[in-house]
């Protein structure tokens, strides 16, 4: 019997860095070569981290990715958080890539649907960020990663800057286990401000034909903020953020939340809330967030991701964020999504549907969208141990063994922006597990980890519920005129009401005519540039200004 | 109003530093200058992180805060993971620290309680690891920390090596939120063999009097594995492993895991089982795997930390283990418990008492021990949406919108080493909540994560389970002749083992007689050196040879 080999993998790898030496100046290749490099780099049926978060994607090597030839390269096992890009799609249809691990689909969402019924595409599975991160160092190792940086210097340092992003867990997974690590770089410099991944750990470099595509997704102009949003914003102030006693928190993205975020300055500050609710955050940096951080209810902030921007202004700010030595933020989506469901009291969120029992999906009919952070941060990690009075103040009283929940608030409108009832006897989630052959209902937030929904109408304390029936009693009583809705009934409703488990505005004494767009810390992005004392920069969509 | 300042944490940064730049030589100090340097560095009521995982201690750092003057420094709030050594309780008595926030206290445990019920320290909580670091970004921002290295170049690039443990994401709360980043190194080289932590993100290095404390804690000598853990060794590879067909998977610290893992290469074999189960592992390199790896059963480990003496095994087996291009291991214990929560079929642990429903505790009457990774690795993440064949096993037949588990798995003797009953009524951990004025019961793992249970009597399937009563009842008849296993009779237990939720030895077929030692791939520490080849090279007190 021969003796088998324990080098494989670093044996396939130099092999693999051999072939590409000629093009190669010590870690450097020059970006005509970039295609070359790839196709000698890849091999069929590769496992291949492709980086995309939310905002930042590694677009120069995605373009350089689908130009390759599919006789040469075929059948790769995609990694990929995020699928936003065209050519994230198109390298299916081409055949270099045959199956898709992944996240997030926001903008491709429909056109994977499309490929998964025709069969161009295999599906291996949807994750939230933090678990397809766990994968990668257990059974989905990969071959090659793909990933994006600002500044490169000559010994392959990194320098992500704010956009650190999932570019550390990803890079240390192949750097660590005989993976090829290739690094596009926007530019290539003699010293990097600081190094964010050592270049020991990274083996090739390209300058890329053009900077990295960075989206600012956690910008919401305050002017597009509705009275509706408002008035939620008021009873979730008051009926979860005051009466939980709420520390450490989540905001998704949406204008649900911005409005929160501006009503801290005002309304709560008419509350007396100051200084007692909401000190730390682990959030993009959401420009919204600007009037609450100069007027000191927000002392830290932890991001998973930068926001275009906000450079600046973070920079002024360091005792909010995390900064490093050069004066730039650093960001981490793998730390971030780790704070997000172990640190917090509270994740609120917001979602397309809600089922009559309160699960609830972004997945509708034709769109397998993926979820990102939302059921990481979702979720009741039923690991944590440590204790807060907002998590506490969800004990179960019955129960001498029991403990703690953390504080899982869905804020929804009882119908969507396209006049559907976001109230659903079933999710089209169903629907698409069997269009899409998953093994179960694509569910972004179950009904178990759930423990608040606000509408328009009011507030339901699930967590407060005893059965399944009088869950979904609750639910129905506050989910307006939708069919869900309308099967309450006034006695029903009195009874929850008097019970704690429902409470109206006027429960709350949150009065409808005070939720006026008046009570927003800032009305306008010019608004949130002044409160910056002109730190803040917004995109050019966001200016309405010259 | 004057302006308010956006800078106190790195102007207080800032002045510390000036302080002390008269005894340093770039980011060095010498070793006779330590404790000035941390009388200067550190303020009253600072938060300090003070590196000790499991195995690795930064215990020059540690004998050091405990020498300092406490009219100078005190009230410090400690972080640590591990509270192991007698200096890290000894500064509570000095004054110089006041509470503390931890996650593990095994050899310390039995002081910690005497300290809380004096009053000589004040407990934040208790955490699993991964929430512990969690807290390091959101509520718990360290003011200094003070890690450990194996060698430090002269621009204080760090290599940690095969024991990079919790130095990455501890240095990294502090060097982005200026904190102070202190490191003991045991060597100061010209060139480190690779940069595992980046010299940016470190302010000072001190060369250390001597290398860092580093304990073989996962070496279990097979020599002392006996036949009724080898049985039920047998029983939880036919009756779990094999019937969930489990693909990835974490031990516990134990000789019933270790068991197992003899067990493989040669009972598994039998079994036809090789190439079927078990290829992607998150474990310390325990050396009880060594005839697993060799015989070709386990594809890849990811690691929390190093093991004494695995090193040159681990280096020449980089097909298996996270390796660098330097050729040594890197572990890293953030994204192990991250990969320990989301990517795993199943954890396997074990524990001092187990209560009638199911709660299990390794906190036991004046021992507060704290729980480690077990918290993390054994609870259901339920925010995981991906679904293998195991995780999907355990999904509830009557539910559409249903998911699968996380089999969690307790591995028990009835009687423990102290002869006394594993299965109680209540759980020491009820008093000790008391005594040391806990919000919650210490539990370790919550019956309700809890799938399996393992004794010599059987195997308890507890997911099957439809109420706390059959629960009980399946708990009662693998205890045993402890006083909750006496209240299971005949006829019960008949009924339990027809529908599947429990099974006797008999039942998996397996035979009694069989579980023999000659049937470990292993049975000695000698046995483990040559199935690595002489590679492996055991601790000396593990070594009965010369």
């Amino acid at each position: 019997m021969t003796k088998r080999s324990w080098t494989t993998h670093r044996d396939a790898k130099n092999a693999k860095l051999e072939k590409v030496a000629p093009m190669m100046d010590g870690k450097f290749v020059e970006t005509e070569n970039a295609k070359e490099l790839l196709e000698d780099l890849i091999a069929p049926g590769d496992k291949v981290v492709l980086e995309g978060d939310n905002q930042k994607q590694a677009s120069f090597l995605s373009k350089v990715l689908a130009s390759v030839n599919p006789q040469k390269i075929h059948d790769l096992h995609m990694i990929m958080s995020s699928v936003s890009r065209p050519e994230h799609l198109d390298i299916f249809e081409t055949g270099i890539a045959s199956k898709l691990d992944f996240s997030f689909a926001g903008p491709q969402s429909t056109r994977i649907s499309q490929m998964i019924a025709d069969g161009t595409m295999n599906v291996g599975d949807i994750h939230t960020y933090l678990e397809l991160y766990a994968r990668l160092y257990v059974d989905l190792i990969p071959n090659v990663v793909l990933v994006a940086a600002d500044k490169v210097d000559h010994d392959g340092n990194l320098y992500t800057g704010a956009n650190t992003e999932e570019t550390p867990v990803i890079v240390e997974s192949a750097a660590f286990k005989d993976g090829i690590v290739i690094v596009q770089a926007n530019q290539i410099v003699d010293k990097v401000p600081r190094v964010d991944i050592p270049g020991d750990w990274v083996d090739v470099v390209v300058q890329a034909d053009q900077p990295y595509q960075l989206e600012p997704l956690f910008t919401r102009d305050p002017q597009n903020i509705t009275e509706l949003q408002i008035l939620m914003g008021m009873m979730a102030i008051r009926g979860i953020y005051e009466k939980h006693n709420v520390q450490t928190v989540n905001h998704g993205v949406g204008f649900n939340t911005a409005a929160i975020e501006l009503l801290l300055p005002t309304y709560g500050e008419q509350l007396g809330l100051k200084g007692k609710i909401v000190p730390n955050w682990e959030v993009n940096p959401t420009p919204t967030l600007i009037p609450a951080i100069e007027s000191g209810w927000v002392k830290t902030i932890h991001s998973f991701g930068g926001e275009v921007g906000m450079e600046n202004y973070i920079a002024h700010r360091p005792d909010i964020f995390f900064v490093g030595k050069d004066g730039t933020m650093r960001s981490n989506r793998a730390f971030g999504q780790m704070a997000g469901q172990y640190a917090l009291d509270m994740f609120v969120g917001s979602t397309l549907q809600i089922d009559k029992y309160g699960n609830s999906s972004t997945v509708t009919n034709g769109r397998l969208s993926g979820f990102g952070g939302a059921p990481n941060m979702g979720s009741n990690p039923t690991g944590r141990r440590h204790s807060t009075p907002a998590w506490q103040s969800l004990r179960p009283d019955n129960d001498p063994l029991g403990k703690g929940q953390k504080l899982v608030v869905q804020m929804v409108e009882t119908f969507g922006s396209n006049k559907k009832p976001v109230f659903v006897d079933h999710l089209d989630a169903e629907e698409v597990r069997k269009e899409a052959k998953l093994a179960n209902v694509p569910i972004m937030i179950y009904s178990e980890d759930t423990t608040h929904i606000v509408t328009e109408e009011g507030i339901a304390y699930l967590y407060k519920t005893d059965s399944m029936a009088e869950r979904q009693a609750a639910i129905e009583a506050i989910a307006g005129v939708t069919p869900v809705g309308l099967r309450s009934n006034p006695k029903q409703l009195a009874d929850l009401r008097a019970r704690g488990i429902v409470a109206l505005p006027e429960d709350l004494d949150v009065h409808r005519n005070e939720a006026k767009r008046s009570l927003l810390a800032a009305q306008t992005m010019d608004d949130l540039v002044s409160w910056s004392d002109g730190l803040y920069n917004p995109p050019a969509k966001f200016r309405s200004w010259s």
